[in-house]
C-alpha cells in the first residue's frame, strides 16, 4: 500500500494576520508585525509544529483603502520580507522561508542576489513568491506616474523569472574549488555570463553569488487571472490559491496541474495549496463565536464602506442590526454583490455582520473543531483540491498556537502530515527536485 | 579633568578580509564569505570586543580584474549586505551593523525600506554606507550601456539621500498608538506624504514602515574626491577615509570637519574613521613576518599585472627577486607609480614582494605589538587624525582573534576605548544625537 499523501502547510502572514481585527483580539499582540522578538517566538512555534513554511506577503505602498479604514488597521506597515526573512533564518532550523518580491517594481539583479543569498544564509530554505504588484499606489513610489498594465506586467514577470533563474545559474555547483596549495578559488571555466538582451530587461551578468544551495530557491506564485495561471503553470513550484468552494479548487486543481502538464512538465512538481483562515474551537460553535467575535472588532464605520463596494449600493442606509435587504443590480462588480449576498444568506448575518465579515477578512475560512478542521482539510486533499494549505490565523499568538497544538496533532494521527522533518531544504520538504544547471551538467544530472 | 577622548572601531569586511591572499594563510577559514556559521562566530567575537560596528562592503559585479587575478580571489563573490545583516542582527545583541547601499543602482523606496526594516530588527543598530558604485561593469547587470558620470552619480545620491531621509520621516515618532478599545491603531495626522519631485527622482510616499528607532540609520560615507567630500560633509556622520601617512589623514580629518562646519553642522557630529589593515604579533619583527607570509600567498602571475598598472610599465620583463629599477616617467597615473616606488625603497622590497604587496592590499596597515598599534592608533586620535578605525583582518579567524584578544585589551588599559556598551543604539556608541523629525517636532525636541 502506497504512504497516504500528505499535506504540505504554509503560514500566510500578512504581516502577522490578514484579519484586519485580529490586533484587537483579547489577549492579541497589537505589536507584532512590527517586534521581531514577538515574529521570532511566531515562527519557532510553526517550526515546532513542523509547517513547511512561513510565508511572507509584501505591499510597496500603503494599502489603497479609505483611511477612516486603514487608521484601524494593523496592516498599515509592515517588514520588508527580504529584510525579515533572513533575520528569521537566524533563529531557526528547518522551516522554510517564503518571501514576496515583485517583478514589477525590482531589477532582477537585485532580486536573484538577495534570495541567493538568503538560500545561503538558511542552508536551502529560501522561496521567491514571483508577484507582478496589484496595488497601482507602488507607481507612484518607483517614479511613475501609472501603474503597468496587466498583460505588460505578466510579459516582465516571465522575462524576470527567466532572468533571475540564469542568474542563479551563473556558477556550476562546483565551480569553488578554494584550493590552497594551487591558490586557485575558483575555475573560470564553471562560469556562464548571461547577456540577456530581451523585450523588457537587459542583464550581462554574471551573478556575484555562487550557486543557490537549492540551485534555486523555490518558486511561488498566486496569480489566479489567466495569465496568472499560465504564469504558474510554466514556473511556479507552489501555487497559493485562493481557495472557495471545494467544487471550484477542484476544477482550480485540474486546471493548473493541466496547464503544467502540456508545458511539458511534472504535475506533480507543481504544489497547490489555497489559502484558508482557520478558527479552532473547543465546540463548532465555540469556533464560530470566536470567529464572529472577531469580525466584530472590525470597526462598523470602515466596514461598511467594504460592504458598500461590495455590493454597489451604499450600504450606510440600512438598518445594521436587520437582515440585507434585497440588493438592485448594478454596473458595479457582480461576482462581488452575490458572493456577499450568497454570505448573508447562508449564515443568516445582520448588515453589521455581513459588512464586519467583509472588512474583516472575507475570503475562504475553516472554522470547527481540531476534528472537524481535519477532517475538511484531509477531504480537500483526497478529493483532488489542493496538495495542502496556506493557513492564515485570525490572532496571535493565540489563534497560531491552537493551530499548532491542536490541529496539527490530529493531522499527524491521521499520517496525513509529518511528525518531523526529514530533509533540510524546503524543496525537501515539498518533495520537489533540485533544478539542474541549464548551462552545466554535473554528477547530480545522474541522480 | 575631561574623560579622555575614545576611539570608535568598525571592522570592515570585504566581505571577510580585504588581503587577496588571506584565504590561503595557515588557519584561515577559505570559505568564510559564504558560510553564515562562520560570520556569525566573527561577529561574535567582535561585539565580545565591543566594536561599534560590522561593516560590509558591496559589488554590484564581479571584481573588474583580469580573470587570471580573479580566479585567485576569494572576493569575487559575496552575500548581499542588506541580507546577511539581519540575520547577524538575530545572533548580536549590541553591535552596529553597517550594510552598503548604492544610490545609482537603487530605488530610493526600496533602499529606506530595507535599512528602516533593519534598523526595527536590531533595535537601532542599522547604517548605510551611502556609495554611488565605483566599478563601471555594474551598469551592465542594471540594464544600462554605460556607468553614469561621476558628476551625474553625486547629484542623484545627494537627491536620493534627501528622498529616503524623507521617507524615513513618513511617521511622528508616536503615530502608531494600537488604542484596543478604540479601535485606532495609528493617527493620520501624524503621517507625511513625501511628494518628492527633482530632477532625478520622483517618490510620492509615505514609507510603508515606522520611524526607524534611531530616527535615522547612521549615515556613512567614503567619498575622497572633492564631490565625495561634501556630500560626506553635508550628510555623513561616519566616514571611511583612506587612511595613509598621517600628515595626509590629519589635512583630510580637518577639512571634512570645516566644510561641515560651514554646511551648518556640528563637527563632533562627524566621526572619521581611517581604514587601517592591522597585523598583530609578539614583535615588530613577527608582526612583518606575517605580513610578508601574507602577501608572499599572492600569485605572482596576478600580482605582477597589479604592478604593471601602478607603474605603468610592463613589470614582467623584471628579474623578480632582484630590487624595483628606475622607472621612467610615462603618462600613466603619477600618484600610483610614486606611491609603488616610495614603497619599495621605504621597505627595501623585491619586484615579487612589491608586486604581492600591491596585489594583495595597497592601502594603509598598522603592523606590530599590541603596544606599538596601540601607540599608533593613539597617536592618530589624540593629533586630530581620527575618531577611530574602520580595522580590516588580514585573515579570519587568527587575524580578528588576535585584535580582540590583545589589541583591545591594550586600548580599554589606555582608557581610550570603552569596557563596555554603554548605549543600545549605533548612534549612541558613536555619540550622535537621534536626528528629529523634519515634518513633526515632538517631546525628544525639548531634550
Amino acid at each position: 500500500m502506497p504512504a497516504p499523501r500528505r499535506l504540505h502547510l504554509g503560514a500566510f502572514m500578512r504581516p502577522v494576520s490578514i484579519h484586519t481585527g485580529a490586533w484587537r483580539y483579547p489577549g492579541a499582540w497589537p505589536d507584532a508585525n512590527f517586534s521581531f522578538p514577538r515574529l521570532r517566538t511566531l515562527i519557532q512555534k510553526l517550526e515546532a509544529g513542523k509547517f513547511d513554511a512561513f510565508f511572507m506577503a509584501d505591499h510597496l505602498a500603503l494599502l489603497n483603502m479609505p483611511i477612516e479604514a486603514l487608521r484601524r488597521s494593523h496592516t498599515v506597515t509592515s517588514f520588508d520580507p527580504l529584510t525579515l526573512l533572513p533575520a528569521l533564518a537566524a533563529v531557526t532550523e528547518r522551516i522554510g522561508l517564503i518571501a514576496t518580491a515583485s517583478t514589477t517594481y525590482n531589477d532582477p539583479y537585485h532580486v536573484a542576489r538577495k534570495f541567493a543569498s538568503l538560500d545561503h544564509i538558511s542552508n536551502g530554505r529560501a522561496g521567491w513568491n514571483v508577484v507582478t504588484t496589484a496595488n497601482p499606489d507602488a507607481a507612484l513610489n518607483f517614479g511613475h506616474d501609472e501603474h503597468m498594465a496587466h498583460g505588460e506586467r505578466y510579459k516582465r514577470a516571465r522575462e524576470f523569472y527567466d532572468v533571475v533563474t540564469g542568474l542563479w545559474d551563473s556558477f556550476a555547483d562546483d565551480a569553488f574549488i578554494r584550493d590552497a596549495e594551487s591558490g586557485i578559488f575558483w575555475d573560470p571555466a564553471k562560469m556562464h555570463v548571461l547577456n540577456h538582451v530581451g523585450a523588457e530587461l537587459k542583464v550581462r551578468g554574471p551573478l556575484n553569488v555562487a550557486r543557490p544551495v537549492q540551485g534555486w530557491p523555490l518558486i511561488v506564485q498566486a496569480g489566479a487571472s489567466d495569465a496568472g495561471r499560465q504564469l504558474a503553470a510554466e514556473t511556479a513550484e507552489m501555487v497559493f490559491a485562493a481557495g472557495g468552494p471545494i467544487a471550484d479548487a477542484r476544477a482550480f486543481y485540474a486546471d493548473v496541474k493541466a496547464r503544467a502538464a502540456a508545458a511539458g512538465r511534472n504535475p506533480d512538481h507543481i504544489k497547490i495549496l489555497p489559502g484558508a483562515l482557520v478558527v479552532v474551537g473547543d465546540t463548532v460553535e465555540a469556533a464560530k463565536a470566536k470567529r464572529a467575535k472577531l469580525d466584530s472588532l472590525v470597526h462598523y464605520e470602515s466596514a461598511i464602506g467594504s460592504l458598500s463596494i461590495a455590493l454597489g449600493v451604499d450600504a450606510r442606509a440600512f438598518d445594521p442590526d436587520g437582515p440585507l435587504p434585497d440588493i438592485p443590480e448594478t454596473e458595479h462588480s457582480k461576482s462581488g454583490r452575490e458572493r456577499a449576498i450568497a454570505i448573508a444568506r447562508r449564515e443568516n448575518l445582520t448588515v453589521r455582520q455581513l459588512a464586519q465579515r467583509l472588512g474583516g477578512y472575507g475570503g475562504a475560512a475553516i472554522v470547527g473543531t481540531p476534528q472537524t478542521i481535519a477532517d475538511e482539510m484531509q477531504e480537500w486533499l483526497e478529493t483532488g483540491a489542493c496538495d495542502g494549505f496556506n493557513v492564515m490565523f485570525p490572532y496571535v499568538p493565540g489563534g497560531l498556537d491552537e493551530f499548532v497544538d491542536q490541529v496539527v496533532p490530529e493531522l499527524q494521527r491521521r499520517g496525513i502530515f509529518r511528525t518531523e522533518y526529514e530533509g533540510t531544504t524546503l524543496r525537501e520538504h515539498l518533495g520537489l527536485p533540485r533544478p539542474e544547471n541549464r548551462f552545466f551538467a554535473t554528477a547530480r544530472a545522474a541522480e
